[in-house]
């Protein structure tokens, strides 16, 4: 038997960062203040795209890509698989994961015999590394692939929004993930949650790709729609899942290390803590530092357990977040 | 150990088609031939969605659902995944298979535990079979999953052009996967190429979406690019993995009942067939009756070879296509 484990994370934000002071100013010009609101939520930095004709999904997550590869001393070479996860692409044709492989191969693709393109908006990292950890098991000559997840929220949000552009920033996190002759690591158990009532309310583009183009469709329904009320159900959807999840693996929360709850919202993160019965020194919250860059943003809390030194070897942590749609996923991950 | 089989295939195609006749007027008010390129390449019955503000992938995959449940007496309260695999997505938030869970569900989500969606272009509905068999498998609660897939030229062709709108129409396939205790069935191998040499001579939407909102981009920057040559290399790919597919699973040619090769041009599927030293007999082409619709289309021929009493227990078929990028994805699936 064999496991499928991170064997690094790395992540690119870009460089412009606002800080609090600059999203204040910015939103008091519209009207809004966002102090409360970020204090709730969890936030300070807010790393953005300088220019949109410069960095894209795919400039992003090359750069994540490379970062990792250069952590691990390796080349595209040494990588079969790429797959690329993302709410924002840039192309549908063709796949991104082809353009990223170009980028960092020079139009040498090496090893690499398959890619793929991956979304399920926010919990898209946790359940494509859930595919991809079961498709390399059974793949002999996948035995290392890389894992890539970007949100570019300057696409997406409106400006004058602090629930889009206050919330949500830009970024990438790439896995390197390992196929070892081991059993008993990555990925014991995973659960996932769906519902669909009401999907429109978060929708983008709001007209549908086949009328982004029309000169009917009004700027407006080319974008993001965003009229989804308080947030505050989500920690009972996690109650559905997660202590199922640990009962039918002999777990408990005294047998978790650590715990990445989604990274959108430290207010949620604390209540979720609270109903698990746990205390917050097990739970990993980074927007703060990072910001909330959708998808890519579990990696960033992975690769904080890691450079921190919690993430050691025999460690349990379980991994979960909630996406536009609804979706759930979590992952019981041992290293 | 279990496989996990297609049990069953619909397909939904537009009502309006439009035939030889009909294309042969239109491409001749633009000044094109195209008797010679459709002899050559299969083209006779063009489906085509009527209007673009009632029909999209979504509502197409919709149909296509409907029809797999209706044929198998079942109701979505009986799929526990969905999976939608498209290069022409009508949304990115949320995943279009959750927009379809709920348009066949009527807000009831049901049973339905898992959505994704996938990209890998033409090749897609392949390789996402192969990820998602490999999930089922680990995955105790996957038992039946619908993988449809869809592709909307009408929104991504050039109309003045033979090679996209000539050759590329519209509809969607839907597979309804099923987890049975029993091996050696279902996908016993599989292999796959890539290539990114060049990618950006097909490439959708060509300014990258995230310029496409932008006023300084051009409205031909803003839809498909297709620059590419002629395909001819294409069975020359198919040679580097089939044989050796067919060789380390103690095959040869003689053992595959059936060959399904991308449906996209009868002349390469011919050629292939020439270098397998196969016969023509044995190779499902589709095409001139359902025209290509990208990912949707290796459906369409699998339905086929059901339809006609092609596919019986015990059956070997190898089901393989090419795709933007490039991708090449191949199956060697047993009934």
């Amino acid at each position: 038997m064999s496991s499928v484990i991170v064997r690094n994370v790395a992540k690119y934000l870009p460089e412009t960062v606002k800080n609090r002071e600059e999203m204040r100013t910015h939103f008091a010009s519209v009207g809004a203040q966002i102090d409360g609101l970020f204090d709730v939520g969890g936030r300070e930095n807010h790393p953005y795209i300088q220019d949109y004709r410069e960095e894209t999904s795919v400039t992003m997550a090359t750069k994540a890509c490379e970062a990792l590869l250069e952590k691990e001393g390796l080349t595209l070479e040494d990588v079969q698989g790429f797959f690329f996860v993302s709410d924002a692409p840039e192309y549908t044709v063709p796949s991104n994961a082809i353009t990223i492989v170009n980028a960092l191969g020079a139009g040498n693709d090496g090893a690499v015999k398959f890619v793929m393109d991956l979304n399920q908006n926010c919990t898209g990292l946790l359940s494509s590394f859930d595919m991809v950890s079961a498709y390399m098991k059974t793949r002999k000559d996948l035995k290392r692939c890389v894992l890539v997840s970007v949100f570019n929220s300057t696409h997406i949000s409106h400006k004058e929004n602090p629930a889009t552009y206050g919330f949500l920033t830009d970024g990438s996190s790439a896995l390197l993930l390992e196929k070892i002759d081991q059993k008993g690591k990555g990925i014991l158990d995973s659960d996932t949650l769906i519902g669909s009532d009401g999907w429109e309310l978060m929708s983008f583009p709001s007209a549908g790709y086949s009328k982004v183009f029309k000169e009917e469709t009004s700027l407006r329904e080319r974008t993001l729609r965003w009229d989804v009320g308080p947030a505050g159900w989500i920690p009972d959807k996690y109650m559905e899942v997660l202590p199922g999840l640990l009962e039918r693996n002999g777990l408990a929360e005294l047998d978790v290390d650590y715990f990445i709850c989604s990274q959108f919202h430290e207010g949620l993160v604390k209540r979720t803590c609270e109903l698990m019965e746990s205390t917050m020194d097990k739970w990993l919250f980074v927007s703060r530092s990072y910001g909330y860059a959708g998808n890519a943003s579990p990696g960033f809390a992975f690769e904080e357990g890691l450079r921190s030194g919690k993430f050691t070897e025999g460690k349990t942590i379980v991994w979960f977040s909630f996406g536009a749609g609804y979706t759930l996923s979590a992952l019981l991950y041992r290293f």
